[in-house]
């Protein structure tokens, strides 16, 4: 469904094409001060402004957001935050080819066999840029989360098998010049969580993490403390590695953890036309940070 | 908290050395078979029945499961199933010495400090010995999902650096020799599952998957499809693999989902005495299973 | 808070003097055909359009819906519903005078004791006018259960001590006239219903028709079945009457409840000038049937 | 469904001839002292010890409540607190008459054409004695309200007509004697609430309460602050009565609601032989106050 969170809700909607994206937010708590210009940022960053390897269109024109409630000068109310972001592109023509193929790697055949229906208009809800919703509500959520101190930082931390950043730009423009994609894992850490935010023994922290994250279109893996890589290490050698977080619940330490996002396949070597994103992954840092934000905040209320 | 699922909960209770653990399953549609054979042999498998280095209490003195409620002639009657698995070995008094000490990797201390107070006896909520009511729970799903042809299956596809399943049980000893543990990773299939099964956007089934499985003790990562390893993998390469999910549903192909197991801190080596489990990773297979069967079952009702 | 439902869920937004009002409607399937000309009849019914006894404003500015999302060419695309009403005549200037007034009768104060702030422009969130959006989404409900032949009529059955609906207008008018306002009671009829829905213990289909309707504004009372009125009567003389709901679970025959809305404390009498509702009762009806219909849908899904 | 509330929940099970019911508590705070003996009074109150009227088996055997984790000490430990009452005259013979007869008035058929398959054995899930296991639990929260000086009181304040508490003893009597039974109206008082429990719009403080009482076997009706009987009175007369709510929030003052609970159809009068209840609404008094406590806990975590 399209409800995240029990106790701090984000309802998002809208399609990729259809007349507006959008969410409501209930739960944020009245009286936090809510800084537009960072919300404004953020979206810029997922749009992938200043990234190379980026398909134009989302960086040229800008996702404005319009605020329809739950705001008074500059304010929260406690009443539902509700926003909408016009698409300002949609040209459904553009996709009329669509209406009678199913794109390979896409979620267009089995949304259709779910639904009997299917909005053809450039993926609908399946498409990447519900996450421009996600990003907005993810915002106000570390804008809550920073007013007690908590900080949530994710960067990129390998492209393919390069991991080193200084080169992650070649990186990526090698493949799209090859008309190719390559995937990229993001690390994300949490500092200045109090102890105690977690519950056992369903609702462990790493869980609403993983779920929160492994939510986000083309996520593939989620680790966090020794993750995977710890399979090869004796319990005596890593014993004191928490991760952060000690019986599903914060330990008062940086918590980090990572996840992995794979290539997109709509590339030109794949048969797609026009210019295409070579490492979704660059686009993505802001999404985690997002989504990360929104599972601690529904935790903590 | 304690509740797993919305539609079809599995609420779970019980200290590891208090009365009794056990769980309720209010959800569960009447008129199902339950085989309480499979369900004791489930529970002698989480025990380590016939295993290699498993500390060996469990394992002598198997878990009864007493059935309270919501089946009547091994039928199911529509209401909520409760039962119970007495805790024949409470002994506080071996525990006594914890009363003032926290246990390296352990959750004793972040307990205390989110609570204010602590089940001494043997780590209370946080003992593993939990995931035997999970194991019951799960495997009554696991009775619902088979009855419309949807098999579970999960085994352990390394230890350590050993992915020769042949050579598990020696390496498995060497640590146990040594006083030591290791970790593994268990690899879970699904097959038969429909088309559709998982909900766009924050509903998806990996995230349901995710979410269940790291919420098992000592599980530290989660991966499905073309998972970590296929970061160095470029779109044109594994563009079509799905591992049987698309946009977050089912697509009627087989699900492969990888999860990795820390080895336990409770080792010789770490000064705790007395037989400990050297992979416990091995046990948890089950455990696994159990989870993914309600994180379907879940998501189907 | 502002999501009703577990399953399909209506979430509403927006203060009476901000931008909009609104709504999103999460569950809805596929394929429903929507028909917008019944959604605006029942949004003027609930401004009162055509009624004795009602404040102009309303009636002479119809509510109009903009739709952004979920359906595509007059169709559900199985995807979150989203619309909003644009609060034409926010004027808040109107209200400055009650920046530092708590009015009689109305949540003013407990609002701003709860929030530590308040959205002083005509009441906010606890303005009637919210109900706006429960009529949409109600109207949205009442077609999918139309589809299944089932039928939710309200109407109002008295109005101060008059159980005649020949003189209601005339009853209404005199307390309009004395600047005065008077209470009512609205009986609702489900038709159609199958047998099954509802479910033992708690989430009974009484309880949650009477959860739904009392979440109304000015809504103090609920019954159904023998009611209030049967508590002078024997086991003897009412043992068959079930209003439709045997054990909390609908039995297949005719569901009629009933529910009281209390005066609007606003009037000339209580010295607020300007034109008044004189009897809320009358506007409240399809807003109960709105809530009633989203109270079983939810129970259906 | 039979989990009541989010945040503090409270799973009940167990068939009224089954092995035994019970019910799990989630969300209780650790720390919090239990009071045994108050549970058992109020089992006692339940049962109709001392009151006329009342059906003898329940009185001459006292439900023995058996604790099986969360307390320790008898303080709780913040796990889910799960407690069973065994039935101990489950004599499954005694209604195998009710193998193929449907009782007038009771849900024994409805039950049988929602799941296909029904527990004849004494009404199962739909007999009243579930409300055995919802009067502990609500103890549990009793407490914990107390603990915060809030008070729950609830009395019967009518018996069919008469409103004079000195004559209910001789009116049920009456009643009894001609093999008849009769309905009740409860009013339950809380005082001690604080300002600010309930949200709006949809979580409303009454359409909780509602809810909750609505759910109890019998109840026909709820009503609260200037209730049905407030419809003949015009806004001017009773614009100040908030029955201490506001809005759908507390607003600090006594919160006074009223329901109503029908005569049970078992009676000789109907044919059903053997002793009868003549008024349930007496030992509803109890049950009132224990989902009033678990309705305002939920909503204050």
């Amino acid at each position: 469904m399209n409800v995240f969170g029990e106790n701090w809700t984000f309802t998002s909607f809208g399609e990729s094409h259809g007349v507006a994206i959008g969410g409501v937010l209930d739960g944020v708590p009245a009286g936090l001060k809510i800084d537009l210009t960072i919300i404004r940022a953020e979206l810029d960053r997922r749009a992938g402004k200043g990234l190379v390897g980026v398909s134009s269109r989302a960086v040229h024109e800008p996702d404005e957001v319009e605020w329809l409630s739950g705001v008074l000068d500059g304010v929260t109310l406690g009443t539902p935050i509700a926003f909408i972001i016009r698409n300002r592109n949609a040209r459904p023509e553009d996709y009329e080819y669509l209406k009678h193929t199913y794109r390979v790697g896409h979620a267009d055949k089995v949304y259709e066999q779910k639904y009997g229906i299917r909005d053809w208009r450039g993926g609908g809800r399946a498409s990447a840029r519900e996450t421009a919703a996600r990003v907005v509500a993810g915002c106000i959520a570390k804008q809550e989360l920073a007013s007690k101190g908590i900080e949530i930082h994710a960067q990129l931390v390998q492209v393919g098998a390069e991991t080193d950043p200084a080169k992650f730009v070649d990186t990526i423009a090698a493949y799209q010049q090859e008309g190719d994609s390559i995937g990229g894992i993001i690390e994300c850490r949490i500092n200045g969580l109090p102890v105690g935010v977690g519950e056992p023994i369903f609702d462990k922290l790493q869980a609403h993490l993983a779920f929160a994250v492994m939510s986000i279109n083309a996520c593939k893996g989620f680790e966090y403390g020794t993750g995977f890589a710890g399979v090869t290490q004796p319990g005596s050698a890593i014993n004191t590695i928490s991760g952060g977080i000690s019986g599903g619940i914060s330990d008062g330490t940086e918590i980090v953890f990572r996840c992995v996002f794979k290539p997109t396949p709509s590339t030109p070597k794949a048969g797609v036309k026009g210019r295409h994103d070579a490492c979704v992954a660059t686009r993505a840092v802001p999404v985690v940070e997002a989504m990360t934000a929104l599972a601690l905040i529904n935790l903590m209320h």
